[in-house]
């Protein structure tokens, strides 16, 4: 196991009958701005319960965040806090409506110019707006981390930051809540939940079993489950353990001490950022291409994998792995994710393209022992034409 | 799943070089308060690194922690807390020196009489100094929870007490440190763990996926882990995963939306404050009495745990059960843990004296589902006799 840092203040309220517990973590008397995207919480009952719990604060409303969330939208919000003289931000939705509530609580007291910045050029959050969360589908884990993606209209581009600034104060997590969406978002959820853990867990052996089995523990809830709630969304039981998965699949705690990856991500936005396909679709396209490259770099961990959570004992070690590339997509295209390019109409131009910003970027040694590089990543998507 | 809230912000400090980050989670100018056990703290190093971390500070230091940490010791810190205006408590050592330092933390500020009163009323605390550890023994998970034991000398008790304003501002987890441990008390270390985990694992089921194969994941980690630790405790690697898994094992993760037992801490805590036995072995005695009684009402879940935590698929119920239990108690005893009460000196008058004690604290229904009446307390214990 290497060395590590481990901290997560965020406090979560997990289940039914959780919203109106939020008063009791916001300061009394603040000006709140409840933030959120595109109207599902006033179909599914979110929104009545949060203003119902926030009586007697002084409450400012902003909806309309986008997937993929815009900075463009976020800035818009900023312009808000200061003119309401906003304390304290609520997110009200899914994963894209809290990283847009992180950039702009981070946004709100930026004093190096454009915050922009902070994703471009990795200029450091010095501090941020208090925020809390309440979360309708599970998919990102932003929930409990301190991590978030914002895109840029004008420049098709996709970028993330970290900040210790940027956990939530709290999180309330509703499966119930989430028992509304379509079928394709919890596939979505399903897809992004397993390829964060793969990212943190795929690489190669450090003799760290807690965490290799945690990481374990996770995939194979949510091959189990993923099912049930693509089936059927409003089966309570299915959604909330793919809901409590999702989040502990990225809060910070299968990382711990192990090696990450993270290159299917970086790979994966560039495909949403120049052609807007849903960022969890971008990871099933991306993960198993890269794997057909990296084969035998990550072969420990491939076998690993195959046997444990898939139950793939025989054959020699080459079909062994053939055979978790081939359960791992045919697991993404039973929940109707699709894996390849042209599924999405996207052809080689693209894949120059991507190259190319990779290069321009100096992106020259992503991932796992900086295993991905641009020549790599070419390869990957074209195995995925 | 049952609805849950889940709030742990003790950052963590993993690995070999760690001790010099102290420095940094300390306020500057700060008046520090060392507080050791027997001192074992100069013969590993650590005395002398942390002593080095916190140079610029005003130390002051309080050794002669006992295990099971007594109230009478830990009111000679608080006097020394007013005479030195000490600000910030940092305990060094293992799981009773935290316990005591938590117990030194919040009797500063208590401002209700005697401090025995939070352990032996439940009189809840309101404020607690703030303090860290530096942990160089693997077992009891406090460095990462707000839980606390205490015994006090003079009446024989053994008493616990949780706050949130107990918990660690950061623990740094020094496996080397617990490297020169004697295999007596890295034993104890892995029975302390593995009963934690069962405590909040082996219940009923609630259809609580992550949390089953999380508790599953520290179980096989420490069964595999455990002896080799026990034959060589200075084997870094393992030291590192069985360190780990302790704090895993009590942090309040896999306790989150599934119900609780804790019933053998409570009759084992009596153990130790009648005969002194050591924590971790009251432990191994009480376990395997309580599934032999309640072996019908905990019955699904002790034949999940032979077939994933032990492999065993073949025979009836009941011989799988059997199985289950016998391969338990061959662990323990395999770390040179004994598991009957004559292998103590302990006799029918101390079973006597314990049931007795809990029907005077009026403990009537116990654990999971209340079924540690003590008329089970008795039968538990009478068959380890």
């Amino acid at each position: 196991m290497k060395d590590f840092e481990f901290y997560n203040p965020v406090r979560i309220f997990f289940g039914k009958e959780q919203i109106s517990k939020i008063a009791s973590q916001i300061p009394a008397g603040n000006n709140v701005l409840i933030i959120y995207g595109e109207g599902s919480i006033f179909k599914n009952g979110v929104y009545d319960k949060v203003k119902e719990a926030l009586k007697g604060y002084n409450v400012t409303e902003f909806g309309g965040v986008e997937p993929n969330p815009y900075y463009e939208t976020a800035m818009k919000a900023v312009k808000i806090l200061k003119e309401k003289k906003i304390d304290f931000l609520l997110a009200v939705g899914g994963g894209s409506v809290i990283d847009a509530t992180k950039f702009i609580a981070a946004a709100a007291l930026y004093e190096n110019g454009d915050p922009w910045k902070i994703l471009a050029e990795n200029d450091p959050v010095k501090s941020s707006l208090p925020f809390g969360t309440v979360l309708t589908l599970p998919a990102t884990g932003t929930e409990m981390n301190k991590n978030s993606v914002i895109s840029r209209k004008s420049t098709t581009e996709k970028l993330a930051f970290v900040s210790p600034y940027c956990f939530p104060r709290f999180s309330v997590l509703l499966p119930e809540a989430a028992g509304s969406l379509p079928c394709n978002q919890v596939a979505n959820g399903v897809v992004d939940a397993f390829v964060h853990v793969i990212e943190q867990y795929l690489t190669y052996p450090v003799n760290a079993p807690i965490q290799d089995r945690f990481a374990e523990a996770i995939l194979i809830t949510l091959i189990e489950e993923g099912p049930k709630v693509y089936a059927e969304p409003a089966d309570y039981d299915a959604m909330a353990n793919l809901m409590w998965s999702a989040t502990m699949a990225l809060n910070g705690l299968i990382q711990c001490g192990v090696p990450g990856d993270w290159s299917v991500h970086s790979i994966g936005h560039e495909l949403t950022a120049l052609h807007g396909i849903d960022h969890a679709r971008t990871l099933a396209i991306v993960l198993p291409g890269l794997w057909k490259v990296l084969r035998e770099e990550k072969k420990q961990k491939l076998l690993q994998y195959g046997q444990r959570v898939w139950n793939i004992t025989t054959g020699t070690e080459e079909e062994r792995i053939d055979a978790a590339i081939n359960k791992t997509t045919e697991f993404f295209e039973s929940l109707g994710i699709k894996t390849r390019l042209k599924d999405y109409g996207v052809k080689q131009d693209t894949i120059d393209k991507i190259v190319t910003r990779f290069e321009e970027r100096k992106w020259l040694a992503l991932g796992d022992r900086g295993l991905t590089t641009p020549a790599v990543a070419r390869k990957a998507l074209e195995y995925q034409l």
